[in-house]
């Protein structure tokens, strides 16, 4: 591998800083000391916030009156697997032959944290009296169990009645192409585990016992069959899968005592946790089941609709790219579920994610250097 | 504890001599040897033949024309469980203040053994010119895995064409009072483990996977509410259960790829191995599942009609005990099934089954001398 013969943008050149830092989740590995001494140097106020052991911080720069525009992100990436799988060394951030920006997190997301700072950096440059606030919400945990992340840090600012009207959160939207497609909300996620409870005996008495697979078999076949919404013009269908079904002692002559399933919601505005909780235990009272179920809400659906922000970046897009971008709320769960509660208008706007979480992560190096574009485009079109 | 101020009966001091030897299956520890140094003492013709690791006997006496009466059982026991749970300790056959023989083994089935060495002792000293012949077949693999005990005894006998018209199976088949219950057939037992075949996926992304869980509840459900048969006048409808179910990676956001389900049937007369196996097939392809099913027969049904021995059985126990043995077909698998396949009458009679395999198995002390004279009637009236 030869270094390119061209000198590295500035995105590029920070996005490669940031991966030789091998901030494997929860750990930051002075990703955000990077950042910060960027921001400090162009006049933001910044706040480091390590919560428990996780690095966070919040940055930001303007006046008190006007809108805010919040860029959030991560600076942790996941586990890289075996080192010898990949083609180039994950923390090595090299450039190869076809011009992929190569190592763990080049997509998601430090590629998008390089993006911001140098776009931020320009229109801090340019536009020294922009209008509102720009401010930064970085975390080191969205990849781990984010409990000390971006959900503290907002409730954070929820206490002390910090305003965010507008957040760009840098994960990797975009399909095949650099700004095909931005995250204009999530679904919810409702999670539980159900424990149906029979009475263990032996196969050859079964009317000695109760079978809780035999009892259960219905009732889960009419979960499953069940139409919980049918959506609407923003969301899915709300969907409902059974992940895991254990029952048995492992002996081939014992009916087991009991069943667990662990199940999942992803739905819909359509949709209420507390209206999937009552239909679930219809059903399972329906066929007289004896149960327990632990409910776990991971997150509630959130929706950005067309207005300000969305407008913004859309444009954005368009004059930099020339493409229609496409808002989507599929796809998993991102820090934006925890912002939205503040109110705020939440875009999820970064590159390519056909690689994330994989081995050879990597990313079209020129698409950042688009992403910084876009990325500015917008703050012209929003502060300038 | 005291022992007991009247010397043991025959029965009882035999059935302590096997209980203090601890033959946790397949381990015989000497059981088998007492037990021919007594047949051959009165003239019993001995053939020891340990297969692998399993120690069995076969042993005759009496002429080759005329009806063969065999006793079978097996020497080994199942395991104690934690010695500290026991009120006295497994091995030491102990009768307690209630005049119950206390040990692993005393119920299942030393007792039993010890009865049938007794009764045929008299009989023999009684009537040492006897019709036909009387056998003993004793292993020591009936509590394991049941492959190289009677299964292998019964086909050697087979291959040399022994002929056995009668056999009593020393399995403790009453319920609350000695003799109320004998064992003339056992259901079929045929076992299963399916796997349902999916594709796995994240629960967020669905539509890319295909949940074996989703999949096959409907089908267990059906499975689990169909009507197999009525059963028959000797045998109770046959059952299906499932023992086991397990699909799921751990992971709550992933789809599983795979299903598997472990069922028994455990089946009477009026349905054949064929027939079952068809009709699981018919229900799984209806609801169009991808699946694999490795079945496993334990044992085909057999049933033993009112005929000489179960006369001959039924008038002991009545002039014995005063009571009708009610004959029945329930229950747990035994060698019994092995050895019916050689064309034999097989009825189980032993004492009563209620702490069989437990903490502080124990037997009624004098319900062992009953059993004796139960035998020792048999013999009379079969081979006087």
């Amino acid at each position: 591998m030869t270094a390119p013969s061209t000198p590295l943008t500035p995105t590029l050149e920070l996005a490669c800083d940031l991966i030789r830092r091998p901030s494997v989740t929860p750990v930051d590995e002075g990703c955000q000391e990077l950042m910060m001494r960027r921001l400090a140097a162009i006049g933001f106020a910044l706040e480091p916030m390590r919560i428990e052991d996780v690095d966070n911080f919040w940055a930001s720069h303007g006046q008190d009156d006007g809108p805010v525009l919040c860029f959030a992100g991560h600076t942790d990436v996941v586990p890289t697997g075996p080192l010898q799988a990949w083609q180039h060394q994950p923390f090595d951030a090299l450039i190869d032959a076809d011009g992929m920006l190569c190592g763990r997190g080049a997509a998601d997301m430090k590629g998008s944290l390089a993006s911001m700072i140098i776009a931020v950096e320009r229109f801090v440059a340019e536009y020294p009296l922009h209008k509102g606030r720009i401010a930064f919400l970085i975390t080191s945990d969205e990849e781990g169990p984010a409990h000390h992340g971006t959900k503290a840090v907002v409730e954070r600012l929820r206490a002390r009645n910090e305003r965010l009207d507008w957040c760009i959160v840098g994960e990797p939207s975009s399909t095949t192409l650099v700004g095909d497609v931005v995250k204009n909300g999530r679904r919810g996620s409702l999670g539980a585990t159900l424990t149906v409870r029979g009475k263990q005996g032996h196969v050859a008495y079964p009317h000695l016992a109760k079978n809780p697979i035999h009892l259960a078999a219905p009732a889960l076949a009419e979960l499953a069959a069940e139409h919980w919404d049918a959506g609407n013009a923003f969301f899915p269908p709300t969907s409902f899968q059974v992940s895991n079904l254990n029952a048995g002692t492992g002996a081939t002559n014992v009916i087991p005592g009991e069943l667990k399933a662990v199940f999942n919601f992803r739905f819909s505005t359509e949709s209420t946790v507390e209206g999937l909780q009552q239909r679930v235990n219809a059903i399972l009272d329906k066929h007289g089941l004896d149960y327990h179920i632990d409910w776990a809400l991971s997150g509630l659906p959130f929706l950005t609709e067309p207005g300000a922000l969305l407008d913004a970046v859309a444009a954005s897009i368009r004059s930099v790219t020339g493409r229609e971008t496409t808002p989507s709320t599929s796809g998993g769960t991102s820090d934006g579920r925890f912002i939205a509660t503040l109110g705020t208008q939440v875009v999820e706007l970064g590159p390519v994610n056909a690689t994330i979480h994989q081995i050879d992560e990597r990313v079209l190096a020129s698409d950042l250097d688009v992403l910084t574009e876009i990325y500015y485009q917008t703050l012209v079109k929003l502060l300038a």
